[in-house]
């Protein structure tokens, strides 16, 4: 079902004090950022083998990224993982007794077609499906 | 300098009530588990894509992931990083003012050679470099 881990997602404080350690001291490629209205959120992505990390950081104290921060401190905040037909996929796990938090798919960064499933079903781990049609490489 | 997400290590009070979601709900390849007594820790590895989840059950209360467990509950441990030579990798690294928990590698599960991050170098999230060389598959 699943094609690859898509993305790890890394809650910071800042893009900027973030970005040098996995841009420079790990040496991965920086593909720029993207802010996610409906997220709070702005996003860099740095891409490692197959898959890439996620920095989030929140752009309102009412984000998401804010609460985790506050409860947690930076840390990874989720795993996405790649899936090539989400409904399908949805389906299967709603079939297999999982909670979703998003039955029905909504829009990430990057043009992805997204579904989070619910903690309580993923062991603690807030777990992605991620549908990308990523044409561009 | 990296090669891939090698795994992301996931810390479970019970291997046994974890397997579930990740294999039946999922769908990952689980190629079963082993007790790594350096770390007082059995793990789970399970394959998505290139990568694994290792899932983390302390076998100790003094195992590191019991302490783990007391102060955040489930979730993802670390994250582990594929090098092809992790002296190299560590010593690039060092040259960038990154602190190593390592500084010399030790030995982790599968035969592996392993080396941690400092979480002050890493913006709160435990990192391990793994110099894997997997003749199996």
């Amino acid at each position: 079902m699943l094609s690859k881990i898509n993305h790890v997602g890394v809650a910071v404080a800042s893009l900027e004090e973030a970005l040098p350690f996995y841009r420079d001291s790990l040496g991965m490629t920086f593909s720029g950022t993207e802010e996610v209205p409906s997220q709070l959120v702005r996003v860099a992505f740095l891409s490692v083998g197959e898959s890439k990390i996620e920095l989030l950081e929140p752009t309102s104290p009412e984000s998401p990224v804010t609460k985790f921060l506050e409860k947690n401190g930076p840390g990874v905040h989720h795993v996405a993982y790649g899936v090539d037909d989400i409904e399908a996929a949805i389906a299967a796990l709603v079939a297999k007794g999982t909670r979703m938090i998003d039955a029905v798919p909504r829009n990430g960064a990057h043009g992805a077609r997204i579904a989070f499933i619910h903690p309580k079903s993923s062991g603690g781990v807030l777990t992605e499906l991620c549908e990308v049609h990523d044409h561009s490489h």
